[in-house]
């Protein structure tokens, strides 16, 4: 699904002639802006209207509105949810309008995409913490200043029950059971409740509602991207383009990112953390990475690939990434000690900055480093040290621990388990 | 689809033991309930349920709620129409309450029902306008005093896009494609629109708000019934029963009474028409007819079947027919003069009141017979009165005209065209 890196798209809904001859009209900035758009995307269809949307763009001066629907049910966001995010930020700096929509309505419907259960609506206090959570994690990738803030239930309400009925007479159920999960649901005699079909619609009328031109989201929600497309036709404005985004692999290389599948990095992790675990990923998961989330432009990560390709070591380009990624979250500031917290670690060194703790010795005797594993969180029970400490993975000041004897009287002492838990414990 | 006489219905829901004995505990008022219930049905079911809502009403002396929901769309009720009316009347008889409920809110969907194209919402103006045409035509049949009238927008715009949205969510799209013209139109490719699944979903609601016991309609609305009390179930209500009427043959005696086949009998019909039009079926029809239109109790029915089984003249018992429907609809004085009017034209005779006209003669010379049809408007043309003549359809004072030539001097005539059209003209 994930495209090749300098063309990963495809070119749909419009001829080879029609594409040359708009492309011939183009100026060298709607190319550009062509270029752009067209990085990393599974599919930007119709081509050709987008191509016309660029080119009254640039001549009118007037931005284009681009659409983001989101069901403010999932506040803590991943690196796999930034691809889209990244996109969009890609197009405000060409100086596009991002409307960052959030679905306060239609949550209350529930979203049944591509699942077999329907998930319960939510209550009002519940979206507004979740919308807000949202927008202050995805305004980490996106520009503040062009992103307009809107919720759908500024124009569902005010339909009422006619205005629903009203719009669901624009389209038909066998379209309906078009969607490729309504179909398999239906087949596979998995019950879908009526309220569902109006999902869609209600994602489509947003579209009318903001004027879109165009409107992301991921490969899964093609079907309620193009509603969009076909009622604004019914509502006489010029129909959206949709873009669709593929999902990011996660750190295994194989599973789509996802928290179900523990291969994910948090937007909000740690820096420490984001960087090694970019660090772990494989060289060919890199490239892909670069292409969706990096902002370097692609002749640059072309270069670099090219570097690499002649000898240069994988590695740098690596860190180059981890240390934008991380920075993007956080700071340079902190990707800069997080790549050298990381080196340290590599070589066994102890990090800068590590938790302090004091643990008072019983009646002043030193203590066994199992029970001090235990009394200092790095183990859960005594049992569990042991194991550790039969595996190789305490130290105890960078000199693993043998002896599961080993007792430690008053002192400073930097006590590490595994490669990345240490604790400055000073007994007394 | 015509029950036999005196026990059409069937015994659904229910097995013959649960039957029995709420059969046995059943006062003597409730049994003869239960049978005017049962009188001429289709269906009514759950019988069990029915049966404990009759006992629990007279129990606590609470007439039940009886529901009719009515699409204001066909404002001239004929015959076949007040089938399920006559129904309601008997048991308003019963002491319970019927609900004429006009369907404002649901008739700006339309009803697909049983139809392949969907019928164009009507305007504000138009529902009321039909609203109180409907029912001042039903409550020729009704009785007024026991008939709460309700809309449904009263109830259904307070749902809100919300609301709607919260009912779509308790049915399935499996469930709804049940419904028996869904299924037919889907698997022929036929278009349906998203809002005619939101349309039983509003009929069944309308049962929860009114908290009806019974919802009454014709066969092809029992998955509309049905819904009423799945829907009921669903907001925690005991679950209405639900009766179903058949439909009324028409004066042809093979299709059902509708406009478009001309078979019917328009309950605003003239009084002599009306009269003439139920002697005119057969004899076999006579007693279906008996069956759903006469408020004669079954015995009495069963009695006079009995007579003319036994050698008395069929005549006889349309004749009762004739005059209690037209009765019904006018009055006994205008039912006794339909049947004279009838009697005297079946002996050719002259009726008794028949419009009078004065026609003045050119010059006081006389006036050809052909020009005074066309003059009195009983023949189109010259060439349609020379045809009328011609095939012996034209009387004047009894005689049958066969000259052309026939002129016609000053005096005071009675001109007949056919059997029915009588003008008495004077001529001066």
């Amino acid at each position: 699904m994930l495209g090749a890196l300098a063309c990963g798209h495809k070119i749909n809904c419009m001829n080879s002639q029609e594409t040359a001859k708009s492309l011939t009209e183009m100026s060298t900035s709607s190319h550009a802006a062509l270029a752009v758009s067209l990085r990393g995307v599974n599919e930007l269809l119709p081509q050709d209207e987008w191509i016309k949307k660029l080119q009254a763009s640039e001549k009118t001066g007037t931005p284009l509105r681009i659409k983001l629907g989101l069901d403010p049910t999932a506040p803590d966001l991943h690196l796999g949810h930034t691809v889209v995010l990244n996109k969009m930020r890609q197009l405000q700096d060409l100086g596009h309008t991002v409307i960052f929509l959030i679905g306060d309505f239609t949550s209350t419907i529930g979203d049944p995409s591509g699942r077999n259960s329907t998930r319960p609506p939510l209550t009002r206090e519940q979206i507004e913490a979740n919308a807000q959570t949202y927008f202050n994690q995805a305004t980490l990738v996106l520009d503040k200043t062009k992103t307009e803030v809107r919720y759908n239930s500024e124009w569902c309400d005010p339909l009422g029950a006619r205005g629903m009925i009203q719009l669901a007479a624009k389209y038909t159920v066998a379209r309906m059971m078009e969607r490729d999960d309504f179909d398999k649901r239906y087949k596979a005699g998995q019950s879908i409740s009526v309220h569902e079909f109006l999902y869609p619609l209600m994602q489509g009328y947003d579209s009318v509602a903001l004027k879109a031109d165009l409107e992301l989201g991921g490969t899964d929600q093609k079907f309620n991207l193009l509603m969009g497309r076909h009622l604004q036709v019914e509502y006489d404005q010029e129909p959206q383009c949709i873009l669709t985004m593929p999902l990011l692999e996660g750190l295994d290389g194989v599973d789509k990112m996802s928290k179900s599948k523990n291969n994910y990095i948090g937007i909000t992790e740690e820096p420490n953390t984001m960087f090694a675990k970019v660090m772990s990923i494989s060289d060919v998961l890199m490239w892909k990475w670069y292409t969706l989330l990096s902002f370097k432009s692609e002749a640059d990560i072309a270069a670099l690939k090219a570097e690499v390709d002649a000898g240069r070591n994988p590695r740098d380009a690596k860190v180059m990434l981890a240390k934008e990624i991380t920075a993007r979250f956080h700071s340079s500031t902190a990707a800069d000690t997080a790549e050298q917290d990381f080196n340290n670690r590599a070589k066994g060194g102890i990090p800068d900055q590590i938790d302090e703790v004091t643990h008072a010795l019983d009646g002043g005797a030193p203590v066994g480093i199992s029970t001090l594993l235990k009394a200092l969180s790095l183990a859960a029970s005594n049992g569990e040290a042991n194991r550790l400490i039969d595996g190789g993975g305490v130290r105890v000041d960078s000199a693993v621990v043998t002896d599961k004897g080993t007792k430690l009287g008053a002192g400073t002492y930097v006590v590490q388990v595994g490669k990345r838990k240490f604790i400055r414990a000073t007994l007394s």
